[in-house]
């Protein structure tokens, strides 16, 4: 047996959880929505609804969008968002260690435990 | 903003959450799996499925059916079921404890918490 569980933020409404997170780190990695929508099998501009349904829900804007130039624009993190991600994502592990940390105390037996 | 989450036990699929607790609590209640099911407007069939279900990921079975008699029957829960469910019961408290104390201190600034 184990635990599963999925966890977000909710400010009217869903307002940030893995989904949004994985979105916005692929951004961060390939500074391009576009590629970072590739990459999870996301139309455009599903990708971009739900960056704009995350920024009003937050209250702040997520992404620098660069347009035109020599690479065709592009887009990065501002840095309200970089600080969100970071506080994010040491709130999931610390949720992830917590929640293994109770299932294991009420539905792991002791010998289990010990191997 | 607050926190939402879900939380189940897997066993090869779901295999038991607050969906199952809330309707045993009821068959607890009025012993019968048929006014159980139908408090929750879930159909006796459903019902029925969802605890063999259960039953069978679990490993152990939930009710005690009484069949005929004055009352024409009932469901009462096993000595299994009750300690299950209060093993259950404690873990669901100490998850949402955990989880919304991990939320606020990521997520609820200085100030509002010592409001």
């Amino acid at each position: 047996m184990k635990i599963v569980y999925k966890v977000w933020l909710d400010q009217d409404g869903k307002a940030f959880g893995d989904g949004p997170y994985v979105l916005l780190k692929r951004v961060e990695k390939t500074d391009s929505l576009h590629q970072a929508a590739n990459q999870m099998g996301m139309s455009y501009s599903k990708a971009w609804g739900l960056i704009r349904s995350v920024e009003e829900r937050l209250g702040f804007p997520l992404l620098d969008r660069k347009v035109g130039g020599v690479s065709g624009g592009g887009s990065s993190l501002t840095s309200e968002a970089r600080e969100f991600m970071s506080t994010y994502d040491r709130f999931r592990k610390k949720v992830d260690v917590a929640i293994e940390k109770i299932f294991q105390q009420h539905f792991v037996p002791e010998q289990r435990k010990k191997k």
